[in-house]
Parts: C-alpha cells; sequence; structure tokens
C-alpha cells in the first residue's frame, strides 16, 4: 500500500432525499472541520441520488481529482443503498460474505429481542481488501479502500453513526497520513456593525496575509469573524491565528463581544454569574426573546428572576407599574415608557438589572413618526436607567433579533462599566 | 441551436467559502424547488472552490452527466471569480467585451455618485453566443450557454440576484424546454407523533405508489411530510397529490395540525382571530419561547394579551397568584401548578385563554421522582383547567421546544373542541 501523503479531499454525499428541495447534507461541515484540523483541504463537495450509474460516475470522476474521497451514506440494507456495490464494482474488487461481521450483527438484533431481517446480510457483504471500520451505534459498518495512491472510505449516512465512525477509526488512521500541517480556528462574536462595516475596518489586516484567512459569516444583529490558520504544528498555527485575531478584536473594539465564539447570551450569563448579579426583563416588541435567550442557558436561574412580555398597554401597567399616563402621553413606543418598563420590572422583582424593550417590529402599527424597526431599549440599575433609539432594517423577524441582540449587548457594556 | 426535452440537470456552486466547514450552498434548493416545478430533476450537486483547473474538471465531468448545468457563483468582480472565463475556456468560446453592457455597469455606478472601479470591467465579458440575462439587483448579469444538446447557466452567486435572474429570465426560457410534466407540493405538519410512529403509519399508504412521494422530516415536536406528485399537467399532478395526502390526513387523524404547511402558532393564531378570543401565558421552563411564538405573527396583539416568564418561585406568585403554599405542598414542577399557572395568567390578563408551562429543562434541576424532560402542560379557560404531563427526551433545546409545541397543541385541540 503506498504511503503518499493526503493534502485534498472530496466529500460524496450519497441519497436521493439530499437532492430535494427540503435537505442539504450536512456531514460535509463536520468531516471539513475534521478533515481540516489534520491539515487536510476539502476541494470539492458532490450530492448524488441513490443510482448506481451516477453514482459510479460520479466517484469516478472525484477519484480523478482527489487523493481522499470520502463517501456517506448508502450503506444501509435496502435496495436503494449502493454505495458499497458501486464502489466495490468500480474500484475492481469483488463482494465477499464476512461471516464474523454477520454473526456480530445478527447478535445486535437478538440482544434487542428481534430477528435480522434476511435484507442485513448485505451489510455483512466486505470488498476485498477493505478494512472495516467498526460502527458502535448503527449496523452499517464504515469500509476503508486503497486503490493506487488513492483513498476511498465509505461512511454510514446518518450523522451521529458518521461523526463516531469518523473520529474513532478514521482519524487514528488519517493522521500519519495527513501532511505535517495543523489548522487552528478560532472565532470572534461582534455586534453592533453591519457585515459591510465590519469588513471595511477589517479588510486591510487580513488581506495583507494568506494564512490565516478570515470568513465573516453575518446573522441579524451578529457578525462572526472565523480566522483560520496552518501551520506545521497546532502551536504554529494557533500562534498565528492568535495574532491575527487579536489585531482584529483591537481594531474592532468594543464591538467585539465575545474572541472564543460564545454567543450572546453566554457572555452576559457569564458575568452576571461572576458579578453575583440578577436580571429581569419586561419586553414588548420581542414579544420573549430576551427571556428566551437567557434562560437557553442551563443553570439561568441562578442570573434570571423572571420575564413579562407585556404586549399590551394594560400589561405594562399591570406587571411593571408603567403609569398609564406615561403612555397615553409618549406613547408606548418611546425612550420614557423603554425606561419605565426597565425600572419598573427592575423593582417588581428585586432583581439588579432590569431591561424594557419597545419597538414596532412591523408589518404593522407603523406611523410617520414611528416607523417599522424603531426601537428602544433601556437598562435600569439601582443608580440609573439608560435608553438607546434604534432603527434597525428588515422584516419582521429580522427587527425582533436585533432588537433581542441590542438588549444583551447593553447589558453586557453596563456590566462591563461596573 | 437543437430543441431537445430537458430531464436532468445538475448544479454546480462555485465559491472557496462553500469548502469551508461554516457554509452551506443553500441555492441549490431553492433552484431545486424551481426546476422540480417544471418537471425537471435534479440529479446532482457539486461545490467547487475559486480554482479555474478544478471548476473545469468539475464543469466538464457535470457536462458528461446531465442535460442542464446551473453554475451559481464567482461572477464578481474580482480575480477570485472565474467562472465565466473558465466556462468559456471549455466550451470553446472567445469572451468579448459588450459596450452596451459595460455602459449599462458603468451607469449604475454613476447613479449611486461612484465611479466604477476598473475590476468591474470584467464582468462586461460576454462568451460568444451567450445570451445576457439581465440582472436587476447586482452588477453581474446571468449569462446563458448551449453547447450540442446541453444548456449551460452561468447565475450570480448572491441569493437575491440569483432568484431574481432565475426567476424572471431562466424560468420563461426554460419552460417550453421542459418535458410536458410538472411538479406539486403539498405538506402536512404533524405534533404528538415521532417520526417513526408517523412513519409506521403512513408508510403502508404511501409505499404502494411511486407517483407522489413521501418526504419526512423532523424537528423535536414536529413532523413535515412532503407530498410531492408528477402529471402531465398542474392538475393531475395537484389531483394526485392531494388524493394521497388526504389518504395520510385521514390516517394521522388529528395529529395533522395543518394540511399546508403552516406552523403551529400560525394555526393557532387564526383559530384565535377567527373566535375573536385572546390569549395569556405564563411560562416557566420554556422561558419565554410560547410567548415569543405567538407573537412572531404580524397582528398578533389581536390576540396576544401577555405573557409573564416567572423562573422563579416568587414570580410565580407575584404574576399568577400561584399560592407558595401550593408550590410548598405540591413542588413548582407539578400539574397543580401548572394548573394554577394557566389559570391565574388568565385571570390576571383577562384573557379567554391562559396556558401554563412549567417542567424540568435540564441538565440540572432533575430529581428522582422529577427527572429532566418532565414538564406540566395546562390550559385555563372561564370553564375549565386542564393539565397534562409530558416526558420529553433530548436536551435542554430540544425539551423546551417540544414543551412549546405541546403548549401551542394543546390551546389548538381546546379551540376546536370550543
Amino acid at each position: 500500500m503506498p504511503e503518499g501523503f493526503i493534502g485534498e479531499a472530496e466529500i460524496i454525499a450519497i441519497g436521493s432525499e439530499l437532492l430535494t428541495p427540503y435537505r442539504t447534507d450536512t456531514n460535509s461541515l463536520f468531516l471539513t472541520e475534521k478533515l481540516n484540523e489534520l491539515g487536510i483541504d476539502v476541494v470539492g463537495k458532490t450530492v448524488v441520488g441513490d443510482d448506481r450509474e451516477r453514482l459510479k460516475k460520479v466517484l469516478s470522476d472525484t477519484l480523478g481529482r482527489a487523493d481522499l474521497v470520502i463517501c456517506c451514506g448508502g450503506l444501509g440494507p435496502t435496495e436503494d443503498d449502493v454505495t458499497r456495490e458501486t464502489a466495490a464494482a468500480l474500484l475492481g474488487r469483488k463482494l465477499k460474505r464476512d461471516d464474523a461481521l454477520l454473526r456480530r450483527l445478527e447478535a445486535r438484533f437478538r440482544a434487542r429481542g428481534l430477528e435480522m431481517p434476511a435484507n442485513n446480510e448485505r451489510q455483512a457483504m466486505v470488498p476485498e481488501g477493505a478494512t472495516q471500520l467498526e460502527n458502535r451505534i448503527g449496523t452499517a459498518p464504515g469500509l476503508w479502500l486503497e486503490a493506487g495512491s488513492k483513498i476511498v472510505l465509505l461512511l454510514p449516512g446518518p450523522p451521529p453513526e458518521l461523526k463516531e465512525v469518523f473520529e474513532k477509526e478514521c482519524l487514528p488512521r488519517l493522521k500519519p497520513r495527513a501532511r505535517r500541517r495543523r489548522m487552528v480556528t478560532r472565532v470572534l462574536m461582534v455586534t453592533g456593525l453591519t457585515e459591510s462595516d465590519t469588513d471595511d475596518r477589517i479588510a486591510p489586516i487580513y488581506k495583507q496575509v494568506d494564512n490565516p484567512t478570515v470568513t465573516i459569516l453575518a446573522a441579524p444583529g451578529e457578525i462572526q469573524i472565523h480566522v483560520r490558520g496552518k501551520g506545521a504544528t497546532e502551536e504554529d498555527a494557533q500562534a498565528l491565528v492568535d495574532e491575527l485575531a487579536e489585531r482584529i478584536n483591537e481594531k474592532l473594539g468594543k464591538y467585539v463581544f465575545s474572541r472564543n465564539g460564545a454567543r450572546l447570551e453566554e457572555v452576559v450569563a457569564e458575568q452576571l454569574l461572576l458579578a453575583h448579579k440578577t436580571v429581569a426583563v419586561a419586553e414588548s416588541c420581542t414579544g420573549g426573546q430576551v427571556a428566551q435567550r437567557l434562560t437557553n442557558i442551563a443553570g439561568s436561574s441562578a442570573y434570571f428572576l423572571g420575564g413579562v412580555v407585556c404586549y399590551s398597554n394594560d400589561a405594562k401597567v399591570w406587571w411593571t407599574d408603567v403609569p398609564a399616563s406615561l403612555i397615553e402621553a409618549k406613547g408606548a413606543v418611546s425612550q420614557e415608557v423603554a425606561c419605565a418598563l426597565a425600572s419598573g420590572i427592575r423593582k417588581r422583582s428585586s432583581a439588579d438589572f432590569g431591561i424594557g424593550v419597545t419597538g414596532i417590529a412591523g408589518p404593522r402599527g407603523a406611523t410617520p413618526a414611528k416607523p417599522v424597526g424603531l426601537v428602544y431599549v433601556a437598562v435600569a440599575d439601582a443608580q440609573k436607567t439608560e435608553a438607546r433609539m434604534y432603527h434597525f432594517p428588515g422584516d419582521r423577524a429580522r427587527v425582533r433579533k436585533q432588537a433581542c441582540q441590542a438588549a444583551l449587548e447593553m447589558l453586557r457594556r453596563r456590566l462591563l462599566g461596573s
């Protein structure tokens, strides 16, 4: 068996359901992450249906382009599952029944009080010269085939099985074959800037270098900056990544809320726990989303005392003691009401911090003076209550997400200052 | 130009960012939906980076497999954008500058008070014999190329531009070339059954037929059943789909909450609006998610009066008048407290319906008698308060989602009965 180094991989996802408008292959994201850590680049990905002829063409084409080809799926027990036969035929290997494997499969079924369906015998067929990759979760073992300098891996399609087989059986075998190069990633999390704002500020920094590379992913109210670097060792790669990440971090300053990929609610939770502080929330246009995010985190009862979703004016009065006259005078969507919500909920719940959010999420409810996207966010503590006005772009869902993010960010900055 | 019918398409997504662990190609889902409606099957999808040699190989391989090849991305103004040049080279077409197009590009920049960067001149290069596909949103026009009986489409990568160009410029040209066959989809939405429960019940129905086909997608607390049928006309396809969808609907009965793909909160919102009823919510373990989903919908202030997230026992007492003695006696996670939350919030807010949710979302807070996943959901109206106990599998996020779904479903059934 030739022991050439593997530099480039392609991934083939097999399954007709992946060619419908409803499903995407996500196994390849996991595999890419793991391969990149070994210094192996993924240079192509293909999706093909449960079709012998097409798979044969695709596999043959792919073997012409990459050192390592990973096939995901199509190892099941039914007629639709054609990966094993097709790969064996293409590589000119006979399929032979492995009696020891067959007995293990039968034992699996017996252990669950079932008789093995005849179909599953197909899963005991192994191409000549293949190494079996044990699958501790499902019935289909993975298969490792070598052809000349190329490696072909056949992995089960269900993500938990694929992950298990790849991590336990493939990574240790691939590691010595990979180029002596490692890849490391760090993620900076940003809020309060748009994607193009962010890129304008940091492009002059990252465009100077080829390694690390920078990928910017944008969601409403949140920009992720992925810094990925390669090095001869993990330490080398980490040093390159850290150097660039810190330059980007300095450039963006207070807009960076996490330097290790943490979500904003995780950061705020950590701050509250460290400071032994508590929070309560009074939301109107975000409809419970701020509370929901603060309670996404295990153990949130230590810092989250409660929240009210006061959609109606009455609810604002009942639950947070906002004076009805204030709503009358200023309107429910106003800086004054945001402040009254924040300080009202704080007092009602005896929390250290109160958050108030009120705005026009749209598409209805806007007036010329108060357009869709107008949102006031306030944070109160025992000393002071501060509010900010925002104009968020986008539809109802985007406005709500950005408002939620702004509320958590305002609390984060208050906690930083305290 | 040969006028052969197009039966099978492949899609190539071009862009190095699509080969990182962070991004998936989603343009192909949109394209698949639209192509399927024309009766064109998508038989393969490939992702390739911004690399001339690799793209050339992939494009050449793909042209050997499909009648129609759609390339997405790589039409931008920079050196990284190689689709135009590579496709032209592979098909043996010279690139010529289109002066009229160049003037249009310059005018676009002028209209925004900008001078066109020299780079963008590349976007005015057009392969010989190509038809330009107008892009009303961005600068890169799409290109339609024919080679023998094959069609190659080059489309801009940003999803809004791709959608615009495909719908306005490609669909009308593809329609007369597609096989005289149409595809129609209907989506049944199910809750209260697992994926395998659902499949066990309906497989005997859909396995009898090849057309329509059925795809089952599962999320926590929600199963989507996609029924896709082909016919000579849209009416034929619709009739086949409706017939099978109604058989599945009858089989699943009350577990189907929508026969047209509507989300559970949309169904409940519609019911409340039609009945002129209002609702208020008191949530513990779902942390605001029920309120958030009920207010996701535009115009929700017509039926949603308010919600409280009473994480602490104190909050339960303050906001919903749950007797402290009841919490003491039965525990915060109990059927009695769920009922008291539902009826308490209903009375406090003068709503027609009150929803109460209390449970152990985990990973902490469990006891031998009250394990992670134990959730009580209650719905109250003026006549009665009813609660149900659930044991939901999975982690914190899954438990919360399933609890939220159960709460909305309980209200849906109550509204059905009333």
